[in-house]
């Protein structure tokens, strides 16, 4: 493949899928020296575009007459569904067609459909979806949250290298900081799988600042939260509900009082700020890494803006040499 | 024993001991038709006592010479420090000198010893620390928040048949709803653990409501969160983390401007209402259960409210058969 990243996208994913979609396409195709491939509904899409002028060279479609739903029972609708915008998608990746694959539609879909069509780099044991989750200071990486529940201490050691280099590289931070999410600080806490997966990291060449606990993931202690994806899937998940029901709870009492009331108002652009703080569309999505390229699991609500952000991530994945750079970690 | 309940209380433990922990004690005296015991250092436990006028015939000292700190290796305090406050507490309990035994001392060190002090009742293979964590219409039990890292299936059956009675009969929930905390909420999600243990829930004649994911748990979904330990500490700290440091991202926020500090103002009350609602001296500690008696752990900074709340709670588990409800449930 050249130097220009070439990137596959879902035109048919996520909740504003395809006119998002397809607009955050465009204002990325403007901004960098890019291909882009909109795979789905070649009518829906060539009507999305029609809105639009832009560098005819830079976009492309391949037409995909099916569409996952986030109903569907993911293994089944990856192995059955040949030609949906997903596994037409994701083949490209397989078939080096494309560096990278976006996708706002089922996160059990593109699990199974990464670890199933696109082929793992070579010496890594299972593939890991690593979203950002916001802290106090910015955000961190929390590596696994996929579809592999029951993890082994080999797979830690290798989420943690991964991680690690993603930081490093794409969110450009010196020597990221590593933690094993475990119930204490002490080496010996925790269960047989963190009590067996700290000296392998400790052996690893990583800024490993030992465990952490829970409680010191939204200061950010840790660049890279490593845990396994059962773990994970519930740190994402709770901070999504914690986060949403206090704020519902804060609504309710400053709703009470003529005063609050007033003070609310004033205080409007200050929780603009806050919320601001845990905006996901300004740095793309959910990577998947240990594959051949980059899968990315943009968000299900994802905006124009979301889209071009996962695409100037692709870009950045590509000319870091991502994929390169943990095929050597992890076999050296 | 007889009908009035015999309450051990840990004088040494906590960050206001022994101050706040008489305090608490004395206030509880004089509510409920109770007999304290206040284990600790002798003297300073009376010079305590002499601010106070109460029934002496409810309140007594028995005399410990040694206290565990909260850096000592919990297994190796309970071990050596046959004197401490803990142990001689615990002592009382197994003994059958108490019917509870409270303490906010070091959680490790009263896990251990309650595991090895205390007798199991019979039937329960393994004790279960259940704190309640706040959400959005009240509390949650949260089950297991203990020592024991690695659970079986089993285990998890237990920890809901515990968690609903205590629910029930202490909080006055009918028909407490228990939910399996999982990565989905179809009953083949998850990882062994809870596949496993699923089914087992779902024989039991219990209101088992499914699986619940982690964001809904904020929401109330369930009264009893059932997870293994080391899943039940992280949401434990995670609550306790995430919560202050959006707190503080909120304050930094709300600072930046002259409006949004005049808003901050008037909303002051609201913002204490929305603490209020999270307000762990109200309802007692956590409590530890499958044990032969009750042992409560404290908050680490419990004052005396929140001991004469653990008080109250430790009453109510007498009056309600806590103890034999739940070996009777076991082994039906």
């Amino acid at each position: 493949m050249s130097d220009q990243t070439i990137v596959a996208v879902d035109a048919m994913g996520g909740d504003h899928a395809p006119h998002e979609i397809v607009k955050g396409c465009v204002e990325a195709a403007q901004q960098f020296n890019i291909k882009v491939i909109l795979v789905g509904d070649e009518n829906q899409i060539n009507n999305e575009l029609s809105h639009y002028s832009y560098d005819q060279s830079r976009i492309s479609i391949i037409h995909a007459s099916e569409i996952i739903t986030m109903e569907e029972s993911p293994v089944t609708a990856i192995r059955k569904k040949k030609d949906s915008s997903m596994v037409v998608g994701l083949n490209l990746l397989k078939q080096k067609e494309a560096d990278a694959f976006i996708s706002a539609g089922s996160t059990g879909a593109l699990l199974a459909g990464g670890t199933f069509l696109v082929g793992r780099i070579k010496g890594v044991e299972r593939p890991a979806l690593a979203p950002l989750i916001p802290n106090k200071k910015g955000f961190s990486l929390l590596i696994d949250c996929g579809a592999n529940m029951d993890s082994k201490p080999s797979y830690l050691a290798q989420f943690a290298q991964m991680g690690s280099i993603y930081m490093e590289n794409i969110m450009g931070i010196a020597s990221p900081k590593v933690g094993l999410v475990n119930v204490g600080a002490e080496k010996e806490k925790g269960n047989q799988l963190t009590k067996e997966a700290y000296p392998l990291l400790e052996a690893l060449d990583l800024n490993f600042i030992g465990n952490i606990e829970a409680r010191d993931i939204p200061y950010g202690k840790a660049d890279v939260v490593v845990c396994d994806a059962f773990v994970g899937n519930i740190i994402l998940k709770y901070t999504e509900g914690f986060g949403l029901s206090l704020f519902d709870i804060i609504k309710e009492e400053l709703l009470r009082s003529t005063s609050s009331k007033i003070g609310a108002l004033l205080s409007k652009s200050a929780f603009k700020r806050v919320k601001n703080r845990f905006d996901y569309t300004e740095y793309g999505g959910a990577p998947m890494l240990g594959l051949q390229g980059l899968v990315v699991k943009a968000h299900g609500s994802s905006n124009a803006k979301a889209i071009a952000s996962a695409i100037r991530q692709a870009v950045k994945f590509k000319e870091q040499k991502i994929v390169e750079q943990i095929e050597q970690k992890i076999n050296q």
